[in-house]
């Protein structure tokens, strides 16, 4: 009798050893087989970023019944692309990327490992989920937050997504029983205020370093995801890979005389 | 009498010493002051990846009237926000990319790092615009595609763009009489097919290299980026920084009942 488990790929932007990746192969265990393909370091701030000038490696650590992980030495793109391109025995049913150590909100969906390995799927027709807990300690205790994610889950896996999207999750770090429930939300508007801390180094040459906080842009507006966390919701935003600005076309046209 | 003249931010992807760059230097350079701030190498699809590990370095390399060329050790999306926070003398009027060595049309905008930048810009109410030629070439001749490059320019210097919004300009490489003109479009809809070459090091260790062909998913389509490209016109499609997919809100909502 075939194995009719579906398949489920997962990955992070953290790295292999994070704690939020073993938080999604715990929530994610019981719906499927699972391979994980996850970068050997961590890897924010990376983006959709490909690995192109140089080769990657991928090597197989665990194997057991049901989980497959293998460590990948590029971004979170690279895995979804190798793991798609050599290492899937059939096309994956879902892919699971996160979870995530601190906010993928509003604009940070942009800069965003983990939501970039997430739209790679969906670009292959897999329906994704992109999973952030807001808060970046190492330390984080994500196993509160596994029910959530398990209710997202089991939805996708029901009802599927529309082709071409994807979902951004963001939990907040509250006690779980405070969390008020999911909210389906838009990308808020707001930027990094970012700061680029100036020193010295022992050479006496300069270096910079960038830190900064988020700013957002419309903190009244009740539908974004950066409201919903504020007010102790879980965010869900579906993305989509097409980043057309339709409202701009007609205009443009005039402007150009097309 | 103080100085009028625009100060136009300008940086790129393939590094300072492309011959892309030089070709948007000489098409902006009757527009304003630039300010060049570009990445020491090469950072080709590194979309909009941060460095965040490691601090960034940047040094003068250039300061003639009315330009001035910074090489950075980061990603562009680096040298953006470092020339916005610690560069530039005043907000710039405008943000000018690439010309990017290759086609960064439909999906591929989501691996660029020229869009990245271009899209960092308009993040931080910048008019932006991001250039690519369709030759990989790092002999390629930009020189005969400037006069298409001014008028695009001049256009959005005199209109400016929707808020939140920038431009994506790819080129085809075709003798430039060939060209029929410019064409507002959408992103067009389809994906890399990837091959991961594999061989074996010299300690007869895997590894894998990146390789592929885009795959068109809607050929026919003729108001895509792919569609003009491919007959002789240059495109331009107005990025968005916002990606939610609105089309799926309301059916999320009704599926996880909120």
């Amino acid at each position: 009798m075939p194995n009719k488990r579906p398949l489920i790929l997962i990955s992070n932007d953290d790295g292999y050893q994070a704690g939020g990746l073993k938080a999604l192969i715990e929530a994610a265990r019981q719906y499927g087989d699972l391979l994980v393909v996850a970068p050997a370091e961590g890897q924010s701030g990376m983006s959709h970023a490909l690995t192109v000038k140089t080769p990657i490696r991928v090597d197989k650590h665990i194997e057991e019944q049901g989980f497959t992980l293998y460590v990948c030495s590029g971004t979170p793109c690279d895995c979804i692309k190798i793991a798609l391109n050599r290492l899937v025995p059939v096309k994956p049913d879902l892919l699971l990327t996160g979870v995530n150590h601190g906010a993928n909100s509003s604009a940070s969906v942009l800069y965003s490992g983990t939501m970039a390995a997430a739209i790679e799927g969906c670009m292959y027709g897999i329906p994704a989920i992109g999973f952030s807990l807001l808060e970046h300690s190492p330390f984080a205790d994500f196993s509160p937050y596994i029910k959530y994610m398990q209710t997202i889950i089991e939805k996708i896996i029901k009802y599927g997504l529309r082709n071409g999207s994807c979902l951004n999750v963001n939990i907040p770090k509250i006690q779980v029983d405070n969390i008020r429930g999911i909210r389906i939300c838009r990308q808020g508007r707001g930027y990094w205020e970012e700061e680029f801390v100036h020193r010295k180094d022992p050479n006496n040459r300069d270096y910079y370093w960038l830190t900064g906080d988020f700013f957002n842009e419309e903190p009244d507006a009740d539908d974004t995801d950066e409201w919903a966390l504020k007010n102790n919701y879980i965010s869900i935003v579906p993305v989509q890979i097409d980043m057309t600005c339709y409202q701009s076309i007609d205009r443009m046209k005039e402007i150009f005389n097309t």
